[in-house]
């Protein structure tokens, strides 16, 4: 159970308080976000992310928004309150389903208390669906783990825990199960540059859970799968195309790939929401391209009065340019399995599987 | 040619003088050596790094130790003297080569003052020879490069620049050749962590030099060939055994699985010392460990008073742990072709390349 603490979205009727993920693991602090706009800063800046947690956080906003609006806007303001909400990032796809899913649940509805109403118990049953999605994607995975086994040394990329989602997790929530299975879990996280959600969430999250952690840089996978047996790669992912192509976290496919190198299984952790069967490829997964000094310069790093950590010129020259995707695509090919809240299949499965949920 | 200020080592007959990597690029200033033992602080704490930096380097400290042991030290101490400087840094094999030679080179002599001669006169003699096989390596890097091409997109981790050399660079010397060729060359630099080798020092030479550079993370190597066409990886090497695996920065091996994926050229840019045919393969390169903290907290980032620049618990949790190996092995079947100043060559011809030199 994630302390609550802990929880990264916590609705109070009147606001929303999201935990700050651009001061942690330094600071806990709670941002408390009372209007739409607030609530689409957040996500854009990263004080919130992680593609279940952007969603719920998403229809929060919307809520904000609508309650705004009571009494002082005419309901053809809807549409463009979605469409904010929509663009505040691009890539995950949970995020698009819980804006047509609002847009679906108020056909008709004009009023904005109400379009409130409708909107927050929405917002209500998503963070209680996802927990319980987690739950079940957790158990799951450990059909994938020899059971005769004691100790499971597993590589992660990125922060897919209860700080991205509405409390569980979903492949440290299989980290989760395996631990409460009675299974020694040793886990290395990947940094995750530029963002360090890696160093900074996953090594919290785990000595939290007093689970055994260490720290890699993004280019030492290659040579921990030669000096350690690795038994798993697992990921989460921000969209999942038709053929299997996944939308994660930069970096993610360059783990696919030397995983696949070493003939270490590599899954993907995904929740019904995160797939996306409109598009066939990954090809077609619109990328965010995030601003160049996160890289040159560690942008998200601030002091305690707002002024960037690094000087300029510190870690890159004054001037330097950088390339900045926040998320790449992992091809199918390289995806042993999705562990899903529905069960553990291959790429190929993915249509079949769906229709039946 | 490279600029007298951006050579990294500089010799002064009383003093060696040292372009300090540490704080480049937001400062350029020299550390003044006095002492053989300052020399191997210098080298085991980065502010001169580099495979061929390291030996020449060494070999300037063994003559300050030398120096400063006329008409005081007994002659028996040249071993420890000569050990001493070997173990700085284990990984690259320059080193313990020019330790090897600086030893032949004073067979029979006792005094510490000839000692001090031979060994200041082989340090000028070794900047000369690395400068000279530098410039013919990349000048013969340029037939790999097709002709008929007026621009090359090409990846580079870690530096391997003036700064790691004498003062022209492997990898980074290919580049300059190919841009005196009259071709356009855009570099795409690996950031290169933990010490950030590729955003501080390689996007500082390729600005110097006017070269257009983009900064990238270590794990954006694997987007970035599937969105731009990449023609080469260049990467330096810290040592190759005889099969021709190659020990280099950490990340390195990510890197050549990744172009091997992509099917983009991988090229080790190597001279003659940075060949250990006493090793069959790979697994016999001792690697370096380092502390935990370049990792965990960037620690060679200080500020002016010599404190972190990262507080503890910024960049990761307090008491986290991390692996922190300083090379990793790219093995021999991921690289095209070795280029050398003598020739280039695929990894099967090294043993009768080598015959020859």
């Amino acid at each position: 159970m994630t302390h609550p603490e802990f929880l990264p979205i916590q609705w109070k009727s009147t606001h929303l308080e999201l935990l700050d993920q651009r001061i942690l693991p330094g600071k806990k602090e709670f941002l408390k976000i009372v209007s739409v706009e607030e609530t689409i800063l957040a996500i854009r800046e990263m004080a919130v992310r992680g593609a279940p947690a952007i969603a719920i956080t998403g229809v929060f906003g919307l809520t904000l928004g609508a309650k705004s609006r009571v009494g002082v806007a005419s309901s053809k303001d809807i549409d463009s309150l979605l469409t904010s909400v929509l663009e505040s990032r691009p890539t995950a796809v949970n995020l698009s389903y819980a804006i047509r899913e609002a847009k679906n649940r108020i056909q008709g509805i004009t009023d904005w208390s109400l379009i409130t109403e409708v909107w927050e118990s929405y917002g209500k049953e998503m963070v209680k669906l996802d927990l319980s999605a987690n739950r079940a994607l957790g158990e799951n995975g450990l059909s994938l783990f020899p059971k005769d086994q004691s100790e499971y040394h597993i590589i992660t990329h990125c922060n897919t825990g209860a700080l991205a989602t509405a409390g569980h997790g979903t492949a440290l929530g299989v980290i989760r199960s395996l631990r409460d299975a009675g299974k020694k879990v040793i886990v290395y996280a990947d940094e995750t540059r530029p963002f360090l959600q890696g160093s900074r969430l996953t090594a919290f999250e785990m000595m939290e859970e007093g689970i055994e952690c260490y720290i890699i840089t993004d280019g030492m996978s290659g040579w921990l799968m030669n000096h350690r047996k690795i038994d798993a790669v697992l990921v989460g992912c921000d969209r999942v195309a038709a053929n299997g192509d996944t939308a994660n976290k930069i970096g993610t496919y360059n783990l696919g790939i030397v995983a696949k190198e070493h003939g270490v299984p590599f899954y993907v952790c995904a929740t019904k929401d995160s797939f996306d069967l409109n598009l066939k490829t990954g090809d077609e997964i619109p990328i965010e391209m995030r601003k160049e000094s996160e890289v040159t310069q560690f942008d998200f790093l601030k002091t305690e009065d707002g002024k960037f950590l690094f000087p300029e010129g510190k870690t890159s020259p004054i001037g330097a340019r950088a390339l900045n995707p926040s998320f790449d695509v992992t091809k199918a090919h390289l995806i042993k399995n999705f562990i899903t809240e529905f069960g553990c299949f291959v790429p190929e499965e993915i249509s079949v599987r769906l229709k039946n949920v």
